[in-house]
Parts: structure tokens; C-alpha cells; sequence
């Protein structure tokens, strides 16, 4: 679905500082793609970093950011959200004014304040954005460079950000196979606290309920697919899952109030012997997890990803 | 893993009362194995009568209920739990001495007590069972001999039962790749309602809130893995549910305030901003599903499935 198409949209040279599974399936793609010159990686473990040169999800290894800023035509914050407001700040003063900054945060109002503070020089460079997939598995090992295939990456500009810098991460991220949507950042914040952040926290809610029964070791013997599918992502990474708890807090806590009352209301219709409502209710939640099925379905065309390759292409080589 | 032990184990009449996925996906895998002579079937509609006759899953449609319970070695109740007790009250009268009774049903209590009413000469040939496998498509069609395969199956022997229908009814799901589990009937209706019950009435909440969102059309867009894998149960049958919700009321009720007080202890937390105590829940969480994984993936042996298989054939054809 993805043509490999050189010469439309190519960046020279990518900086990626944290190199992870997320990172490091970005940069694999971009290069499987042929659409990178050489990727400079920065982390905190060498022996990482030396993986993700095995890999070729990195070309090599930054030695000062402030260096490998300076030389980077893209540059994508791939740590965790925690680490980026000092970065930002080493960043700003060192990067071109052509060059384009963004990352991939799961939560965007902390990571746009922080860069409100600090690019100072670059902000309209700079273009929050969240590649929402997953694995069960960390670490640039975990790597893929299909992982984006078909999956959603939510880009929330700011006033300030150039349609350039929109254009060129958008461009990246549909080339890599992925579907683009633009919100606004607050928006961001809610839609996910809906779909992501508020199941991975009933899903948490269940197994440690689960696993605190009186009938704790018949419920593990009998443990159904019910339960199973249920809670699949309940084994994501627990340090990641508190930090979004905290960063989207007012979001997911006013979800999770939603979420209680509508249990409530179910198990009152359970309660009362409402049969009918809860069938209607049932009824009405297949269909529309069918209509979420169906429009997971929807592929990115090439139609749409050609002709901006094309005039990305001609700004970027400018 | 399943061996083919011709002679072992072995009925030579069985009668499928209800003719659908479950029903049908026992039946074919009692054939396959060579586990069983001929199969009559007896259902409301004819159509799915005859599907059923020519994927295999029955050899022949029985006229009535009470002229064929007389002939079966063995008959399986595998229609709605509603209409089992008319069953029962005709099976009763009709049934060898020496065949064996079993159902389904997914919850026990409701049939335990109808049989205790209605089974007046047959009780102690009476075997409440359990398969614990859904699809999401029902119907004969979906029927699969290979459904069992490393599924649990639930037994709840009452004090009544005898020790030779408990072997037979636990020889035969055995034998079709099941791994039986006996226990107590409340026990069984309270452990179900947390593996399997709890989960669905959760994913069911959590697509209605979903859809009632005020960002409703942006989160269909964005709806990622996790509230994908997680609403998946959302998909089962809502009249089934609305079933299993009646019937296991109690036990269901008790869960959901279970569930709501640990979610309201979860919100406190985030509330609070208490990370380490938020972290280590989610870690104990990821530990507690990694347990049921391993759990998951033992297998039935053979070792087990023989010796089994033997005694029951020599008491089945003395």
C-alpha cells in the first residue's frame, strides 16, 4: 500500500533522541522507505544505542545533542514526556531555522506548555504529535517498520506552528503508512482519555479485582477468553501508564466518573429486572463497536500521500 | 495432543437437544474422533436442522423428543437455559436407566434447580456442565470439532450424581480436547461471574460511553488497540447476555460493586497524585495477568485422557 517512492520526500539527516520501540519503528520505516539519509541517535544507555545500530533503526550515535541538533533537517523527542522540557531547551538555541522538531507524546498539554517555555527561537518549528500504537513489547528490539501501518498518528499544531513544519511531519508519518488526524490539544487529551487511557485503566481495575477475589485460584483456572481479550492490555508498561495517568489526570478522572455512572446504571437495570433496556443496551453497544470496526478498516490511500510527498519535497529541497 | 482411540471411549447414540455452535461443535468432535455412532438432532427450526445434517454435526432429525431420549446413550441440553426445564420434565420419563444427562448452560444454579424439580426418576444420571468458549458467531454454522481444544469445561456434579456420569460426562469433553474442571455449583456461578460475566458487562459500558461521547466522532476515529482489544466481548450476543445477567443476578451485582469500589480507589489515587502506590497497583496487575497467561497455556495430556477414557468404556459397554 505504500509505494516506495525516492526522490519525493526525503530528509537528509533525522536526529532521534530516545530510541525506543516507538522511535526506533519510525526510523526503520523512514529507511526501509528510503526516505532518510542517516539517523543520529541519542539515549541514555549505550548498550541501547549499540542495538539500535545492529538494527539499523540508527546510523550512529550522538555525541552532544546540542551538536547533533544542528545538523538535523527533522528532528523527533521519542523519551519520555517527562525529559523533553530540558531538551526542548538545548534544542531551540541550536537547531536550524528550516529544520523541523517534533514527538511523540501520548498526552499533548504538558508537552505543548513545556514548549511554549522553552523554543523560544522555534516554535513554529516545532509539531506536537502521537503515534497511537502499542505492543505489549518495549525497547528497540521491539521495533518495527510497519508498525504504523494503518494505525492513527494525531498531530496537534499549535497557532504558532508553520503549515511547513505540519506538512512535513504529516507527510513522514502517512509515508511510514500511517493515518493523520489533526485536533486541537485539549481534544487530543479527551478523545484519548476515551480510547485509550480509560481502558487501560479498567482494565487494571479488573485483574487487580481478579486477583484479590476469595476465589482468586478458580478464577485463574477458569480465566475465559472473555477475560482474557478483556485485559490484554492491562500487561502494558506500569511506569508509562502512571505517567499518563498523571499528565491527562483532569481528563481521565472525569471519564472514569462517566464510566462509574454508567455501571451504575446497568447494574440497576440488572437490579430491577429490566430486560428489555439492558438487551437495547447490549444491542446498541455491538452495533456500535461494529461501526469503530468498520471504520478500522479504512486504509490510507495513495492518492492522498503522493502529491504532498510532492510538495513537501519541494519545500524541504528548497 | 488429542489421540484417536477408537474402542476406548465410545456412544453409540447421542441426542443434541438445541442445535447450534456449542451443540454442534461437540457433536463434530465426538465424530471426528470416531467417539460416537450416530447423533440425532432436535431443534425449532428445520432449516438449521438440515444445515446441520450436512456439515455433520447430526446424522438425523428426531420427530420427538421423548422417542429419541429413549434411544440416546447420552443426551446433551444445549438450548437456552429458559427452555430446559420442559426438557428435563420429558427427558425424564423417556431416558434409559443407564444414559447420562448433561446441559451447557452458562450459568448453574437456575438449571441445578430446575433439574432438582423436574428430574424426578433420572437426577443421579444428571451431569450440569459448562464449556467455556464462545465466538463471536453462533448458529450451527460456526460449529467447530476443534472448538474444545485446551478450553475448560466446568462441571457441577451434585450429591446426587453418579460417580459413572460424572466419568462419562468428564471422559467425553476430555476427549474433544477439553480440560474439566469440577466444582461446586455457587462456586462455579460466583467465579464466572468475575472470569467472564463482569468482563462483558464492563466492555458493554464502556462502548456506550464511548458512543454517548461528546467527541463521539472523533473517538471513532481514533479508537486505538486498546479500546479495540478491550470491547471485543462487546460484540457477543446481547440476548445471551441479557440471559446471563438475569440468571446470575446475584453474583453479578456483587461483582460490580467490587469492580466499583476498586475503580473508586483507582480515581483516588490518580486523584491524589499517588504514583508509587498507582505504579506498584499496575505492576501487581501486569504480574497477576502474566500468571493466567502461563496458566493458559497448559495443555491437556494424554496421560491424563487415557486411563480416563478406559475405565469409562468398560463401564459404558458392560
Amino acid at each position: 500500500m505504500v509505494e516506495n517512492t525516492p526522490g519525493e520526500f526525503y530528509l537528509p539527516t533525522v536526529l532521534l533522541v530516545g530510541v525506543g520501540m516507538i522511535g526506533g519503528s519510525l526510523t526503520l520505516g523512514l529507511k526501509k522507505r528510503n526516505l532518510v539519509g542517516r539517523v543520529i541517535g541519542i539515549g541514555r544507555s549505550r548498550r541501547n544505542l549499540d542495538r539500535a545500530i545492529a538494527l539499523g533503526a540508527i546510523d550512529e550515535i550522538a555525541e552532544s545533542i546540542v551538536e547533533a541538533a544542528a545538523e538535523a533537517d527533522l528532528i523527533v523527542l521519542a523519551t519520555p514526556v517527562g525529559a523533553m522540557a530540558d531538551l526542548m531547551l538545548k534544542i531551540d538555541s541550536a537547531m536550524k531555522p528550516e529544520a523541523v522538531l517534533t514527538d511523540v507524546g501520548s498526552v499533548k498539554h504538558g508537552v505543548v506548555g513545556e514548549a511554549k517555555d522553552r523554543l523560544r527561537k522555534s516554535l513554529s518549528q516545532f509539531v506536537p504529535a502521537h503515534p497511537v500504537a502499542g505492543k505489549e513489547n518495549s525497547g528497540v528490539g521491539a521495533a518495527d517498520p510497519d508498525l504504523y501501518i494503518d494505525h492513527k498518528v494525531a498531530i496537534t499544531p499549535l497557532a504558532e506552528t508553520s503549515d511547513r513544519a505540519k506538512e512535513l511531519v504529516e507527510t513522514m508519518w502517512r509515508a511510514v503508512g500511517a493515518d493523520v488526524i489533526s485536533m486541537g490539544v485539549e481534544e487530543h487529551d479527551r478523545v484519548l482519555a476515551m480510547t485509550s487511557h480509560l481502558p487501560h485503566v479498567l482494565a487494571y481495575a479488573m485483574v487487580h479485582l481478579f486477583s484479590s477475589a476469595k476465589d482468586s485460584e478458580k478464577c485463574y483456572q477458569m480465566a475465559a477468553g472473555g477475560f482474557y481479550d478483556f485485559t490484554r492490555i492491562a500487561s502494558s508498561d506500569p511506569v508509562m501508564w502512571r505517567d499518563i495517568c498523571k499528565m491527562n489526570q483532569h481528563q481521565l478522572l472525569e471519564h472514569i466518573q462517566g464510566y462509574q455512572n454508567t455501571l451504575s446504571h446497568i447494574s440497576s437495570m440488572i437490579e430491577s429486572g429490566n430486560e428489555s433496556a439492558l438487551q437495547s443496551l447490549f444491542s446498541d453497544a455491538r452495533e456500535a463497536r461494529a461501526v469503530v470496526t468498520e471504520k478500522r478498516k479504512k486504509v490510507v490511500s495513495d492518492t492522498d500521500l503522493i502529491p504532498r510527498a510532492k510538495r513537501v519535497r519541494q519545500q524541504v529541497n528548497r
